[in-house]
Order: structure tokens, then C-alpha cells, then sequence
């Protein structure tokens, strides 16, 4: 590493362990009078951290590390260490590591280099970073944190509370609700992939739609939203994106979809509530996807296929859970039928000479 | 969805079915008095819209719609609505989309906040947007509209009527033909992917080539094309790239291709003209694919491999789709494989009894 | 093409046979006087190039161009061109792009639209390019390279000689160390894709950690570096990245690795030095790599498994080689099977009949 020094600040909590569970609604097992300087993972953990526990092998192994206390799910009997004893530990120290980030939002403010069309509507409290441009005709409401080079196009629409990382890019006339997050260099409301060969040529159609992304939708990094060709893309209410996701133009997704790394849905797809998608999942167009499905890694579906309500999908073609597995056990049982048949082979062989002689 | 209203601006036409089947030289049947005011899809039709059926069953759903009139590919006896009969109708739907569109092209201006060298050679009647960068040596045709924060390197020449959208890059020395359009975030020109292995670390293979976009190229969002160690990648006229290609260094691909999300196309590889790349396939270096050719979703083409022209190819390690969906079928008779053994080997044991007998 | 010319501007080296040998320290065989004016590929090569040929195949290849010499790893007898002769041809032919390119580093300067905070660190012999933004808290080393558009956020380090091309963003709080270079549209330290259901909805896990990036890593355009929950997602030195890649919150790369394109490695994986991910892997969580290992194109690793050192993976789900490619042709032997099963039936029923007679 040469003599270039890594380090990290170091993020001071400075709360007593008694604090800490009044602040998640805990109860405290041991010594409320510890004061807790990090939230640490279990490999980082110090005499000054408090470490999370999601199950009892996370739990044996935080017993040995220098850890001061422990946020568990289940009271352990006879434990060395404090413990703060909650019903969903992860959903606990999420809320704490909310409450330590050191990083908290931005202020409200509108940087100088800011290029804001004249008849834009910017609500109050508002956060927007250099070189950001909202063009005309452009509603921002309440809250919102438009970092450094966003790019908002024509008449586009924000809902309150907004956050939009560096570099994101949404395109005329898109619509983001209340509480929606973009992380960087992400894209609402591309053109979709949509062409007519005629006289030895692609034609483009023309995507004079939008792209819609309801309230308390997350997106990642670098992902892509098209547009629909007439009408809307939908991404529905509570959905969470991850980087690299291709939503094609006029899918319509449900709430509180979660889609992995690498998934691709085809043109005019639609999902219900509660889908998740597997990284690496290839939806085809004009699929219909019912409430609470599940695709695993690396899932491809065909067009016009429907999923059914709850049902596991694995494999490619993509087949449910059972049938998928079967399958794949097949090919491997190969060696032993070829095994089997090489010894049917010199039996019946042996049974005819038997019947010659 | 809280308080936030999500709405759609009204893109009014007011256009009579005659005027609009003149548009799209069509052949009008029914009233041509009716005034039009939107193109709809079937879900979103109202009694002011005009739908568009590319088969017939879309026909049967657009009848029952409340939709005004219909464009279709063939003349429907004994219709209860108009109709505009069109030789392609997905093509004269295209036309009215281009006619129709709210938002047409920016207007011809220099954003007083666009960087541009002085050397620079800028075209007439261009729209160049807000924090736009263009260095040194680059050369940019008429009626190009580069928006927001477009980046484009030394030496760089774009063609006339090029439209970028915010935040593509494009790097020094490559060149952009005629009628090129770029999605927000893609990048043209990056350094590809190659290093040499020795005395502990992977050294750099300067890229000393560029890339070269010819005219009519459309390229998606977020999308790559890296520039070639000598030379030039190539990408032919008329070609079409959806939203996350990988191009590698030194690609050439022919005219009018068509390549879906999530492709990568590996170094050196050699495409003809009219080959379909479906979404997520993975061709490997070296390989020479002949015209026609159609790659289906999630093929895998291993290194060096020529593909035949107007063969359809799928699976991983691609095969032709005979053979591919043979052995895809194969796996499925497994069971029954093991099922005939089985009484098989009952019958055997039986046989071998009676002759021990 | 229409009346748009693609150029590329001549390289001109100018340098004899005789300096270029003494340049990459190999043997001259043949005419030191011969000029050469461009290095070449050996489909552009002209009488006054220079070739390079890594194997046989492309030495005679490199015979029949008008090439003026070839730079070889092997002596060739009676060879009608000149030669230069060195141990490692490609490192060879490297050193010399690196000398010829004609785009050297961009000069020393910070253009007057950078936007840095007050208390940035900045180091001797930058270039800030146009609409660079370096927020509070950062420190930046000597010899920098930030392009146009560059995002660098709060309390972000840099060390030396790292290169940023157009739109790299940089997240809050992350390091960077020398010699390192990201490509366009890259993130480094988005939020990892985290979430804990409960009441109905998926609660955001914050991710307070950060990403650091040893040493003489690159990484290609538009791929994505998540920050850790807590802690540090971590990047070894010398690693090098394509394009398109996806590594999630946590992960530990290892010392020179290589990752292809389209390669996501999920939540806390770690791998070893020198391992190699070929196009389009999938690595699930909490898996451990060690060292050496190479994954083939496509292989998808389930959760928690352990690669071992030296071994190489295919398919998906993983295998060691040797077990893959045994499953692969596994499938290829089935309609064999079905054959042989066949002839089994029949004569097992002809002798059936036999006995019964």
C-alpha cells in the first residue's frame, strides 16, 4: 500500500447500553451503565463496541470477540457479556445505524452553479448540490437532495423527500414519488428498445410514454428504467432496485418487488405484489408474474408465460421449484443409468448364450 | 401513493381519422369525420382514441375497447368501428407516435454554461445543453442537440443530426457517423480490458485505437463501447444496442444488428450484417458470426467459434437450435429412461431365475 | 456512410528498427535502419509498421502483411522480415503503445469551473477538469488526473497518480489509493442492497461503512464498488476490473485479480490473490475464494461455499472442472443411451418369447 494511509473516521456514539435499549425498545440484560463508543461488525468488534447477533451462530461467535455488549433476538441464560434483548434485532440496529451515521443528509441550500429553469416549482427545505439542472416545467416538492450533476428534464415531477445521488439522470415528463432514493449514475425514462424493419432498415418507434416510480421505491447504482412507448412504466410502492437492473418499457411492477443485480424484465411484463427477483433473473416481455412469486438466481422465463401466486421458480427455462430440481438431479443420476445398463447389457448377453447353448 | 398525484400531460391531436389515415397512406374505412385526439394502447383506449392491432387477436381486443378507430393491417369485414388499413401497421403507428410527440427536439442554442475549446468545429442549428464539455480538436455537425452534461474528448468528430442525452462520455479520437443517438450514462471509447502477467502483476496494454460509430446507430442507456489497443471497434451502419452492451476492444460488428441488454460482445469478435444478439448473450473473442444469424437469450458462444449465416443458435455452449433443443429435451427423458431401465432390469431377473430353475 | 469521413489521425513514431529494439531491450535479427512509422495490427499493417506476434499462428500471419518487422518471442529461421526478439512479446509491444500514444496525460491545471471545497488537500501537479466537483473533507494526492464531471464526496481520499475519467463518482468517506484508474460512469460506495421486512414493508438497512481501493486496481466503465454496512468493502492492490461489474456491500477481493465483465459478487464474499472471474459470474453470499482459483464464463456460485486454492470452476451450480464438463457430456450421451436401451428391450422380449415357447 506504499505510503498511502487507509483510515477510516472514527464514529463516535458515546450512549450508555441503557440508552441504546430505551432507543430501540429493548430490554437490557447486564450492565445499562457501559458506554458504547461503535456499532461494529463481528470481525471489527472492540472493548467500546456493541455487535449484532441475527441468529445463535452469530451469537456464539460474538460471545468471542472483545464486543461490550450484544443485540439479540433471544435472551441468553448465563451470558458473560450485556445483552439488549429485542423481537427483530436486524430491523434494532438498523434503526441505530441510522441514528449514528455520521454522515447525515445535506443541508438546505441551493449551490451557486445550480442551472434551475425559471418557471421550475422547488419546495421548501431542499437540497441541490453544483452543476445539478432542472429543466422547465420541472415540480420538486419538500426535502428533496439532489446531489452534484443530477439532471431532471422537462416537465418531470418529485414527490417529497426525495434523494437523488450524483449523476442521475431522469428524462422528460417521468413522475418519482415521496421518499423515493436513486443512488448514482441510475436512468428513468430512457427510450425503450423498440424498432420496425421495413425497406432494410430499423425504424425507431417513437416513446412518447413515461417512466413512474411510486413512493418509497429504492434504486441502486447505474440501473435503467425505460419508458413505455405510450402510457407508463410502473414501479410500484415500496419496490427496492438494486445496481444494474433493467426494467424495459411499459413493465408494470407491484409493491415491494425486490429485484437483485443483473435482472432484466422484458417489455410490458407486469408483477405483483411482494415478487422477488434472484440476481441475474432474465424476465421475457409480456409476462405475467402473480403476487409473492419467487425467481431464483439466474432464472429465465419465457414470453407470455404466467407465474403462479407463491410458487419458486428455478432454472432456464424456468420451471417451479420441484420440477426445476428433479430436473437438475436427472443429469446427474446419468453415470449410474449408464452403470445399470452396461450391466443389463452382459446379463442379457450372458442369458442369450445360455439359450444357444 | 400519499398526497402526490402522479398525472400524465394530455397530448391533444385533434386530428379527423381522414387527415390522420393521409398521414400514414392508409386506406380509410368508416368515418373520417371522427376527431382523434390520442394514440392509446388497448389497456388506456378512451372513444377520442385511435388503437393499433398488429395481429388479430390484438384486432379482437381493440374491439373491445371503446377506442374510436383502428389501425390495421387488414381490412376486417362487418367492423363495428373505423379502421385505417396500412400495409405495416406497426410502422404507421411509429409515423403518428414521431407526429404526435409533446416533446419535440431542443431548440438550436449554446447553454452559456457548455465548455467548449476554442479550436472546436460546431456545426449550424445545434442545441448544445447545460455543462456540456467539449475539448480540443473535436468536430461536431449540424443539428446535433448534446444535453446536459454530455462529455466529449479531444479530437472527437460527430456527424450531423447526433443526438446524446445527459452524461453520455465520449472519449478522445472516436468518431460518431450521421443520425447517431446515445442514451444517458453510455460510454464510447473507455480502454479495453487487457493486461499481460508478469513479474507478479498484471501490466496495462495501452489502448491506443479508438471507436467508431457509424451512421444510424442508436446505442441505449448505460451502455459500453470500449476502444480498440489498435485500430478501431467498429460498430456498422444502422445497428441497434439496447440499455447494459459490453463492447469490447477491437469488435466489429456489421450493419443493422440488433443486440438486447446484458449482451457482451469479447474482444476481436466479427459480426455480419442482420444478426440478432436476444438479452444476455455472451459471445467470447474471436468468433466470426456469419449474416442472419439470430443468438437466442442467455446463448454462450465459446472463444473462436464461426457461426454459420441464417442459423439460429442457442443454450451454453451455443449449438445450432436443433440440436440445442434436442439436448434440452434429452434431459427431460430421463425419468422415462430410468423407468424402462427399471423394468428392465425386473424383466432380466426374472429370466435369469427361470433359467436357473 | 453518407458524406461523414471517419478518419483516424496518423501516430507517427519515427523511430528506426535498431532504437526500438534498444527500447524494449530485445535482439535485433535483420535492417536496424528500417523506419518505422506505426505500430500495427496485422490486418493494418503497412510497409512501414511494426506487427507483433504472440504465438506461431500469428507469426505467419504476420508474414504475409506488408509488415516492415515483427516483434517475436522466438527467433524465426530464415525469416524474410526483420525481427526483434524479446522474452515476453505482448509486454513488449505494451511498452511500446505506452511510448507511442498520442494522447499523453492532460497537462497540470485546474479548470476555473471545478467546484472544491475550501478545506480540500489538494497535491502538487493535478488536473481538475471542468465541472469537477471534491466536497469537504477530501484529500487528493500529487499527479492526479480528475476529468471532466468527476463527483468526489465528503472526506473522500485520494493518494497519487489516480486517474478519473468523465464521470466517475466517488461516494462520501471512501479511499482510493495510488496509481489507481476508474473509468467512466463507475461508482465506488453506493449503499449496499439491504433490507430487513417487517410490518408490511422493507426497512433500509444504512450502510455507514465505506469502499477502499488498494493500489494499482482499475476498473472499466459503468461498474459499481457498494460501501459495507460497516467496515469496509475492500478491493486488493493490483486487482483489475472490466466493465459492468457489480460488487456488493462487504465483499474482500483479494491482490490481483481479474474480473470480467458482467461479474457480481454478493454480500461479504471474500476471495484470495490471483483469482480469476471470467464473463458473467455469479458469486452468491459469504463464499470464500481462495487462492488461484479461476471461475469459468457463467459459473454461478451458490451461498457459503468454499473454492478451493488452484482448482477451476465451471457451470452453474459450480463444479470443479472436471465434474462439470463430466455433467456437460453426461447430457450428450443421452439419445446413445436411449438407443441402447432400445436394443436392450428387444432382445429381452425376444428371449422372453423364447422361453415361453
Amino acid at each position: 500500500m506504499s505510503d498511502f494511509i487507509f483510515y477510516k473516521e472514527e464514529k463516535a456514539m458515546n450512549k450508555t447500553l441503557a440508552e441504546i435499549a430505551n432507543l430501540v425498545e429493548g430490554t437490557l440484560q447486564g450492565d445499562g451503565e457501559i458506554l458504547i463508543k461503535s456499532l461494529s461488525t463481528i470481525a471489527d468488534a472492540t472493548r467500546e463496541s456493541l455487535v449484532f447477533a441475527s441468529d445463535k451462530d452469530y451469537f456464539t461467535a460474538a460471545l468471542n470477540t472483545d464486543a461490550a455488549a450484544i443485540i439479540t433476538g433471544q435472551r441468553h441464560q448465563d451470558c458473560p457479556k450485556s445483552q439488549i434483548v429485542v423481537s427483530n434485532p436486524k430491523l434494532a440496529f438498523a434503526r441505530l445505524l441510522e441514528e449514528f451515521d455520521p454522515q447525515p443528509r445535506r443541508p438546505a441550500m441551493i449551490h451557486s452553479t445550480a442551472c434551475i429553469a425559471d418557471d421550475v416549482m422547488l419546495g421548501d427545505n431542499c437540497h441541490i448540490g453544483a452543476y445539478v439542472v432542472i429543466e422547465s416545467g420541472a415540480t420538486i416538492g419538500s426535502n428533496c437532495q439532489l446531489l452534484n450533476h443530477v439532471s431532471i428534464g422537462r416537465n418531470v415531477s418529485l414527490g417529497n423527500d426525495v434523494t437523488l445521488h450524483p449523476k442521475v439522470t431522469v428524462y422528460d415528463d417521468c413522475k418519482l414519488g415521496n421518499n423515493v432514493i436513486i443512488h448514482s449514475g441510475s436512468v428513468v425514462g430512457s427510450d425503450g428498445f423498440g424498432y420496425e424493419f421495413a425497406d432494410g432498415k430499423h425504424h425507431k418507434i417513437p416513446h412518447i410514454g413515461n417512466a413512474i416510480i411510486e413512493d418509497d421505491v429504492e434504486i441502486g447504482a447505474n440501473t435503467v428504467i425505460d419508458r413505455a412507448t405510450l402510457g407508463s412504466t410502473n414501479i410500484g410502492k415500496g419496490t427496492k432496485i438494486d445496481n444494474f437492473v433493467q426494467i424495459a418499457h411499459s413493465v408494470q411492477l407491484g409493491q415491494n418487488n425486490i429485484l437483485c443485480a443483473f435482472t432484466g424484465v422484458a417489455g410490458s411484463t407486469k408483477s405483483g405484489d411482494n415478487v422477488i427477483f434472484a440476481a441475474n433473473v432474465g424476465v421475457s416481455d409480456h409476462v405475467t408474474i402473480e403476487d409473492n412469486v419467487i425467481l431464483g438466481a439466474r432464472t429465465g422465463v419465457p414470453p407470455k408465460k404466467t407465474l403462479k401466486s407463491g410458487q419458486i421458480y428455478l432454472g432456464n427455462p424456468s420451471r417451479p421449484k420441484d420440477k426445476a430440481i428433479e430436473a437438475e438431479l436427472s443429469t446427474t443420476r446419468i453415470p449410474m443409468i449408464r452403470k445399470q445398463l452396461k450391466t443389463l447389457q452382459t446379463k442379457v448377453k450372458e442369458l442369450e448364450k445360455r439359450l444357444v447353448e
